[in-house]
């Protein structure tokens, strides 16, 4: 292998949550989750990767920064998995099996935003990894699970659900597709990213905490999320928006519930966040329909879902209510064709009051994505050097 | 009946909290609640109570306003009660059973502040009601629950237990004492009284929707209650501060977890709410112990449980935490003897960061007490009019 290999993973955003481990080590969910894999046209992780034995050793560079592998767990074992695999493929002597690897890496949106950044990274490490090494048809799912859990589900696009499994090992925890992004071409994903400053329990720490002292945890594990994932992949299949957006909207909740639940409580949503559960519910009310639903991760951004006959006239309304200083230019990003979004005091159908501006940071407008890819713009040479910008 | 019966009745704050009802119109709860009895000297509803032929309707003064017995149900069904119970024990044509009745009543604190206000009222009503007519000895609990469910915890003093029992008539659905207010004296309850504008849905509402949509309550009524009940008496009883405590925070985070699993959710804390959270679990942290707890009703006041040992330092942290441009005498009410919360930099044990000022109203120090009780400044003349002040 004398050539670098690179490609971009999405993130994907989660409507059933994944939130509790029963195995802390091989990284094993208490429940099933499903995700919607966004466009990595957006938003992605980018990664090279160079082998051979013209590399001294295994090193990662992440966002400019390099990052040790012996120290941090999951990188470590990320390596040991691949690098495992390798020996089997190709044998326990192979040239391959001994080649050190160089990884360079970058995210192209912020990685301390709180936008799922090191679900992309992990599941572009393993997908790039295998694409270098020729291991693709592997359960790539399996092993990026084990860098990061919700990992597991950007390696596929579309719609994705991660099974938890019931094997001690974990052979049955993987992601498998449930639809391709092109089953619902006209789904559009909304991130308001939320000015905040508050300190956030990260959420390895606040998925333990809940495991340990939540009640309401075991009852959402054991009643709620399996009747959930059966509802929601159904909503899916058949393309039931309203049914879809309101198991969504119910499900961030439960898993904020849980996180209030927790001992001492875990709490991710800020007044901003809580502004954009209302202004959604009253939306809809107004509208006499589910037109949009919201979710929400570890963190105070909003994830709103809609249908692109529904985008204009909501974000009409978005913008109204949530102003920006920014010019729109800067304050409304992705797939906005035209920016047809200006605060129009003659037409404010629905009457909703503007709050206060600068409560987000920007709005971004997205679509599905069809997963991991090969690209040729890397972030490496051929020797293993870094390339400057 | 010639003369103006008054009594005064206390505020209650519950510790395990009522949440949903099992019947809409007896106000029968789905689980059990226990709760702690304030002193009447700070926080108290007075009701004033003349009956006799000179009377000429029935009537209710409430803070100065007359209020519509016909079309306030809960209203009229005490009067119902009572009357019911006046024609048992006197006689169905008795000259007492045809009375017209006269109220008045009031609150020495804002009704609209969220501090347990119709709790106080209707316990305060049916007991004067009962001092006027000689039925003292009935069960007045059950009587005053079907004005507002908690009201039947404010007819006894110190922890009181509210059994939500399995009868659809509600017969063994009343409060019980669990230890009088003399048993545990050191007992001191905060009242943090938060700055808020935000709309709020009423706990009628609230726990209806709560009912109706919320699976996670279902959980906690059949598990998380029952095995919690059992507990805090048991650590009331031994006087466990700790346990007594813990239990408490863990109650009120997890009351407000099934008001977010509610849909639409509904949330009753602010920013505010949360950072007295963050502060009481950092403040024990720093003291290595469990020395202060909260409880959090329909709304975002605080209300703080501690000992009077321990009253002194966390006070003075408080203040340093949560300024206020109010001079002292007015921030800090209730049983305060002396004023020593002066912010002093020099004195910074834990090093807390003081949160922007007048975040909170003002700070109530308080302490059990024993329950209603009459007293002889009336709120009407023995003609039936009302008092001039």
């Amino acid at each position: 292998m004398n050539k670098v290999v690179t490609c971009v993973a999405p993130v994907n955003i989660a409507t059933i949550k994944y939130w509790g481990k029963r195995d802390e080590h091989l990284i094993l969910p208490l429940n099933d989750s499903v995700s919607l894999t966004l466009d990595c046209d957006q938003m992605h992780a980018k990664t090279s990767v160079i082998a051979g034995p013209f590399i001294d050793e295994d090193s990662v560079w992440l966002n400019g920064q390099i990052m040790s592998i012996e120290t941090n767990e999951r990188l470590k074992k990320c390596f040991h998995l691949i690098r495992n695999l390798i020996k089997i493929r190709k044998g326990e002597n192979s040239q391959e099996a001994k080649w050190n690897i160089r990884v360079c890496s970058e995210n192209n949106f912020p990685t301390a935003a709180g936008l799922a950044s090191s679900a992309a990274g992990y599941a572009c490490l393993v997908y790039t990894l295998a694409n270098a090494f020729g291991l693709v048809d592997e359960d790539l799912p399996s092993i990026a699970r084990q860098g990061s859990g919700s990992a597991c589900r950007s390696i596929y696009g579309g719609f994705v659900h991660w099974k938890a499994g019931i094997d001690d090992l974990g052979s049955d925890s993987t992601a498998i597709q449930i639809a391709a992004d092109t089953h619902w071409p006209e789904m559009r994903i909304i991130i308001l990213v939320v000015n905040d400053s508050q300190k956030k329990t990260s959420s390895t720490v606040g998925m333990k905490q809940a495991v340990e002292t939540s009640e309401l945890l075991k009852y959402r594990v054991q009643k709620c999320v399996p009747e959930r994932t059966k509802e929601i992949i159904q909503a899916i299949t058949v393309k039931n928006f309203e049914k879809f957006a309101e198991i969504t909207m119910r499900d961030s909740n439960q898993f904020h519930a849980v996180c209030l639940d927790t001992y001492p409580p875990c709490v991710y949503l800020n007044q901003v966040s809580h502004d954009i559960i209302s202004f959604v519910h009253d939306y809809n009310e107004a509208v006499g329909q589910i037109k949009v639903s919201y979710t929400f991760d570890a963190g105070p951004n909003a994830f709103l879902f809609i249908q692109q006959n529904d985008l204009n006239l909501f974000m009409s309304e978005l913008v109204n209510v949530f102003p920006s200083e920014q010019p729109n230019s800067s304050y409304l990003r992705g797939i906005i064709s035209t920016l047809p979004y200006e605060v129009c005091d003659s037409v404010k159908p629905f009457g909703f009051k503007p709050k206060d501006k600068d409560l987000l940071k920007y709005i971004m407008v997205t679509k599905l994505g069809s997963g991991p890819r090969c690209v040729n713009d890397h972030l490496l040479n051929d020797d293993g050097t870094l390339k400057s910008k």
